[in-house]
């Protein structure tokens, strides 16, 4: 089985989950007095914006670098990605509750919390899949084992500081944002991966 | 005529649709003082996501099963397509309905038929595009006689048991519901695939 | 320059625009008791709706047709394909226009005026598309005369039946919407292309 | 790394955000008495889905135009091309904030630079893919050096535009959306690539 079409299928919901992020910052309505503040006050919708945005990119990279070293897909293996974009278009969700519930502690430590498991699901499967294709011998033969080595490292450590994060969103629900937003750019920034280029 | 640009096509309804599901769950309004019963509350909501997921990710396995068979397509089997189509974006409608007018028995009646219908109409349709591809010979002439029947004998079977659960929803729309996934899983799992190449 | 690039983004957008009409059906609020007569009621949207759907997946057939005659693409052919989908995706504006208005008569000729002009835009797009691809000899050298003329002529009719149609739903909007599907479904449906390939 | 995953990837969320764009043109409510003027009213919602599918139509054939020009992607473009997505499926907000807000001069000001700003950005992102494609030699050897010289001089110029309108935009916002419209049109209307081949 190729993978051209879990790819093609994986692309467009990722594409519509990261584009459809935006129909969650509200529009404000009757504020044209002091419209600069009103779009001021909800700060939080545009910062729960850029963090899932950021997860979303992130994910897409990883499934992109794992595809790459892909040398054919199993039955498993699509039934994983199907499980990873039901988590992946599911984040809008917790994003709204985020950006809607700012200011009501209570209710702002439920949503992060929720926030910070979806996120976290999301991380486990990306390293699921990643760990299954390279178990079940999917990835191309040809494939430098280093490489393989870097990418298994960068997949993982985030694991454990999304555990650590939703403990911390139970007490401080901005600094877990702020830290799952650090994640997210982690993945993205490939600094690693320059530095292993330059030595 | 080539499967290329149909795929394409089909793949972009199927991720589109697959992911506006989620703006069929409702965030909560005016619910900070008791946030998780409210979230708890709105349960029928995510079971309906599930089941719609679910089904809509079976129907593209099914599809992507399908055309890996295809040598080509002809005029015909195109049109079949556009009415699968047509059937699998109306999904998020009925799933809207059911997490909508859960609690009021008869509306939840009314809408559990109407979701039953629409997943029976996507599951005929499939059937029907892989007996259409079979009989026309649009099939790839290499294409191994036992996978051929492997995957008519999988796709066969849900038609009764769909037509069984929207009578079953008449009386309890919960059970019918958790029927509808049950089909779904059982279509995502592929335990006669597993089964097939471990004998 | 080649028309992959051109396909996959109006693959896209057609998918979307596609999809995106089952959000201008609406979920009808409060009415649990009388819910079969609430969703009878809305009927004009389940119409808009099949229209709408029927449409652009007639025009995506003709997209689809067109491009798979054509040689390369130029950057006057890309510019055209642009407006064809700025056009595209605006028909589910005057279809959520047509299902919200419905039953009131000053309003609904409006409606479907407006409704009637965009189709018939899309439709002169689609034409203007392929005139301007056999002009240009963007054609592939090797396409059958024949079926260059057929395509043709396939076209072409609809441009006339669309305007009269437009002139009618000033009177009766329903038989306009009656004669879009109907345009739509002769576009669909390959009566031509059969009976010559019987011939 | 090919850049092919990249594309595909973009060409969903352009397609996206640009087909988004439709919902924010609101459905007039409770105006059966005065149709055509109710939505004659609304006449900036149109100005701005238009100026909006002009730019990121400007966009996307920018980004097909860099992309057609690239032997192969490094992990910094992708990670720039991250970055334009987000600004680019930012677009539809100050679009609807411009819609909404028309008619209250304060409120206006602010709209028209947000959307000038982000207008700018995603020109900024555009040209910087592109700078950072040229001056890293991910550029196609055989690429004529003089097509390379004509693209860059293309992108350049809206830069100064943007920022002059963005000023515009605090005394006038209707001038500085016209503006914004000409800059994407000019982008568009591909004058200097005619002009070029007839030399």
């Amino acid at each position: 089985m190729t993978t051209a079409r879990m790819e093609a299928f994986s692309d467009g919901v990722f594409a519509i989950a990261i584009t459809l992020l935006i129909l969650d910052i509200a529009v404000p309505t009757d504020s044209a007095d002091d419209f600069l503040r009103a779009l001021g006050d909800q700060w939080p919708s545009y910062v729960a914006y850029f963090v899932s945005f950021a997860t979303i990119g992130a994910v897409w990279l990883a499934h992109s670098a794992i595809t790459e070293y892909l040398d054919r897909a199993d039955a498993t293996l699509i039934r994983l990605n199907l499980v990873l974009l039901l988590v992946v278009s599911f984040i809008p969700f917790p994003t709204h509750l985020l950006a809607e519930y700012h200011g009501h502690p209570d209710a702002e430590r439920v949503a992060v919390t929720i926030y910070g498991i979806n996120l976290l699901m999301a991380s486990v499967l990306v390293w699921g899949l990643w760990r299954y294709s390279v178990g079940e011998h999917l990835v191309r033969p040809d494939a430098d084992d280093e490489e393989v080595q870097v990418l298994t490292s960068r997949l993982t450590p985030s694991l454990a500081a999304y555990v650590v994060l939703i403990g911390v969103g139970i007490f401080s629900p901005l600094v877990a944002v702020l830290g799952f937003l650090t994640i997210a750019l982690y993945l993205i920034v490939p600094v690693g991966l320059v530095r292993r280029r330059q030595g």
